[in-house]
């Protein structure tokens, strides 16, 4: 049971269009799958960079997660998603050594993956996400989900 | 020229050590190299993630970038660094297209790198660092600098 890699990084933004048109020329980096996920309030676009995913989050309603963050801290790097093998034994570890859980077994996410997140008063200030593909993916190879 | 990969998180935490024990003991990761960078006024800490490094960032200092970052927001995701093959094409790219540069010619970094920096307010919030190792090494690959 270990982690893999880092899944993603969810990035708050407050217009999908603009951020993309940001991603695309500044960097040159290319949008390969927009989605809207109506359980979060929130419509995705992301880029692949190298085994890492770019996930960029605008809301779509004044309650949604994404909203309350950006009031707070404007744009900015919302999460870390960890890929896992294992995000049962990485729950267990974590609160076994101290982390306070927001989830304390997985719900299901994005991408038909697993997911669980800490709470990022006990992670040193990164909101915590763990993930792993359902049906037994170790999450660690070069497949791409979304 | 193109980004290949995300090279490396730096994360701003007020004390080494403390980060280091949650890295290890929550996350299950294993920090793999220390380092103090006097021009920065920064302790680092590394650890590997799939092909990203998490450079946990402690300042050394009140008037390093990073103590600065840690009054104004706490601890956090300071940086976001690209590893690139081509870190001046990237910065006439990103110019070109309209964002600052905090650097507008690259400048020696940790690891024997190129480094170049933009400006936050240019890139929805995030800090974005453009990186290339020393010698023409591609960064794509499986090498690992620190």
């Amino acid at each position: 049971m270990s982690i893999k890699k880092i899944d993603h990084l969810g990035i708050a933004v407050r217009s999908l269009d603009e951020s993309i048109k940001y991603y695309e020329t500044v960097l040159g980096l290319k949008c390969e799958h927009r989605e809207e996920v109506p359980s979060q309030k929130v419509r995705t676009a992301f880029f692949a960079v190298g085994e890492v995913h770019v996930e960029l989050l605008e809301p779509t309603a004044e309650d949604s997660p994404i909203a309350k963050f950006l009031a707070k801290n404007g744009e900015g790097i919302h999460h870390v998603a960890f890929g896992s093998d294992d995000v049962v034994g990485q729950l267990a570890q974590a609160k076994a050594a101290g982390a306070q859980l927001i989830h304390e077994t997985p719900i299901d996410g994005a991408g038909n993956k697993l997911v669980a997140f800490l709470h990022p008063k006990s992670t040193h200030g990164v909101l915590t996400e763990f993930c792993q593909p359902k049906g037994g993916c170790s999450c660690g190879g070069d497949h791409h989900h979304h």
